[in-house]
């Protein structure tokens, strides 16, 4: 069993890196505090034994040598970036708990066939440069690079000028390394465990996503002058079209969500009729027709809604990445390592997109599950046990320990 | 009459400062672009043979002395400051129009009975802070100078600090001056007169308002993992509150508009519920019943769709002016002066706030307007021509003329 206490601590310790406002953390991406976080993480990794390679995309593979000099290594990840408004665990229990996997063989002076890479991969959460799961999408062959370093922030910075400002710029070609497996724990960020009462959730798939990012333009003019017979406004195609998503959504239930998390008008100015209003669209579901039957749906009506208002309308998919099903073998593994080590358990599926579906398209991948309170992530009051944390973090280290071969 | 090419040229010099990017003007109050726009008034002024006054609001009052030492000041006046994506006309035709007045009875050598103060009011366009029309407020009793002061922009920055920054906080008590009666010619910034194909609006009211502030509190959660049984959804209950006050508005035609220009999601991530909404309505109406009925059905149908979703919904009335009337002997000197001038001419109602609206309430006040291309403003494509500009400035040199006794 792993340390509990010393990975809550190493937890507690790396939140007070880019502290939020409300007990949580901004740690985005590529900025100051991303870089403090991660220089925190390489100086542990070091401390551990562990040796850095470093990708273009500014991704840190921390190595602890096997045994086999043939064998490919175990991938264990998941990323130390955070929203605006983040919690404490998201992406940094997986990262944290795969040091821990690592200093808990150190302290038992296990010895594995195969190499353990402790991951932590670059832009996951997608808040600040869309999509998320970036580094991993280019790393898996689905972005090109030179798209990922072309994305900008809300303020025009480029993902590849503040990778370079952050100084994270690696020389490892990206995608170069092969992977044995890839393992990712990480906070269910929804609500079933902690209702069915389950240490551990089995996660057998993740389910598929389109961001849509629609941009309205409408006839910019006075709120109060304009009668209401000469408005083009696409504030009001906006609202129409947010409403049409949550029916479109509600129709597919079950198994199917979506819904609008960024907003922008231009000029935002109370009494102008907006020129241009930008927001983004979020669908998922579990099924791939379904998902794809929805995206085309909601294009198709919003389309109709721009139409009668005279409103013009593009639309461009800047995130996406199809259902994923993780591998039997890694999956029945992880159930094994639960059930004997006395852990309830659970199959899920994944509701939000992790580093572990694009890995999965170049190695058996798989994920393990805790709960969280209220279901609740994407929000600085997330919030786990530390024994829900000592749980999956056990499951980890038996599940990677037993594939890398002792 | 007036020169045209010479009130052109200035609006022209004047268009220079603070230049938009798209033909207009981007000279926000309080700005170091205001800052310019009210040295090179200044400067005219003085050239113009002027003297200065300036109040706690920065509002600027420049005089040409009258021949009776006891006879209020004619006041003409209107604003320098524009939207972010404002036109080159909207209250800079009036506040230059004024100074051709002054320059045109150089010119011709006439002194008035009556001393005649061009002003230009701080913050008419209420796109930095609101409300609109603020200097002017104060000015006639309606906003303490202390709630002016404290008015902050999307920054944070209060418009005491800033007013302080420029260097325009003036020693004048707001509202100590008094006014024989004041005049302020504008754009129409609607559609009428050009489709009736009139050179002069002679205004006889002006439309009520009210700025609503609304800032609603959902459950922050992932837009990914959540599921939609378990939302609180604030982007949704948004949409449904923007059609809903279309449907307000609609339901009260003929005679009102309804709209909303300003929106804030936080924290605004792509894959973020929003923990906050905040956007504002901008209703308005020439019938204060109406006005005021529309008011209560939108915050009451406000509270169910957010009762309704769960979500926390508080409104702040941030802006407001109830309908105007215009004092009939100067309303009438307007029509006669149009009329003797051999102008077209026909009775309007503002649509747009107006400086004269706070004006009204402490002295005779009326306007003056001139079409503008499609009645378009807001909007950096706002244009007018040389000729509708000199008809209107004409209209105001007679009325000013004949109020202020020669
Ligand atoms: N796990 C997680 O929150 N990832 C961000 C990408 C997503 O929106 O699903
Ligand atoms: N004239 C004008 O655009 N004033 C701004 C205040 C308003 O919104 O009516």
């Amino acid at each position: 069993r792993i340390n509990g206490d010393r990975l809550w601590e190493s937890l507690m310790e790396m939140a007070k890196i880019g502290p939020g406002v409300a007990g949580g953390n901004n740690r985005q991406t590529l900025t100051d505090e991303d870089k403090q976080g991660r220089a925190l993480f390489q100086r542990w990794c070091e401390e551990a034994g562990l040796t850095m390679g470093v990708d273009q995309m500014g991704t840190m593979f921390m190595t602890r040598q096997g045994t086999d000099p043939d064998a490919l290594p175990v991938y264990v990840g998941s990323h130390l970036d955070t929203q605006p408004t983040g919690g404490k665990y998201d992406g940094v229990l997986g990262v944290l708990a795969g040091l821990e996997v690592v200093r808990s063989l150190n302290d038992l002076g296990i010895k594995t066939r195969h190499p353990i890479v402790v991951t932590n991969w670059t832009n996951e959460e997608g808040a600040r440069f869309a999509p998320a799961m970036l580094a991993s999408g280019v790393f898996a062959g689905v972005i090109p690079l030179e798209h990922a370093y072309a994305r900008t922030d809300m303020d025009g910075k480029t993902f590849g000028d503040e990778l370079n400002r952050i100084g994270w710029v690696g020389d490892e070609e990206v995608g170069a390394r092969k992977m044995h497996a890839y393992f990712e724990y990480h906070i269910e960020q929804g609500p079933i465990l902690e209702a069915e009462d389950k240490q551990i959730g089995v996660v057998t798939h993740c389910q598929g996503l389109w961001w849509l990012e629609f941009t309205l333009s409408g006839k910019e003019a006075h709120t109060g002058s304009t009668p209401m017979t000469m408005r083009v406004n696409a504030g009001l195609a906006m609202a129409r079209i947010m409403e049409m998503v949550q029916e479109v959504a509600m129709a597919a239930q079950p198994g199917a969500v979506g819904g609008v998390g960024q907003v922008k008008f231009t000029p935002n100015s109370r009494n102008v009729l907006p020129a241009k209003v930008m927001f983004t669209v979020d669908i998922r579901s579990p099924d791939i027709e379904k998902l794809n039957r929805m995206r085309a749906e909601i294009e198709k009506r919003a389309a109709e809604i721009c139409a009668e208002i005279g409103v013009g309308c593009a639309v461009e998919a800047i995130g996406h990445f199809d259902p994923v099903t993780f591998d039997p073998t890694l999956v029945g593994r992880v159930r094994a390592a639960a059930e004997r080590l006395g852990y309830s358990h659970m199959n899920v599926i994944s509701g939000a997109g992790h580093d572990a579906c694009w890995a999965a398209k170049v190695a058996p991948a798989t994920m393990i599950m805790c709960p969280c309170v209220d279901g609740l992530s994407h929000n600085e009051a997330e919030e786990i046990s530390k024994d829900w944390a000592t749980a999956g973090a056990d499951v980890l280290f038996h599940a990677v320990v037993e594939t890398a071969g002792v």
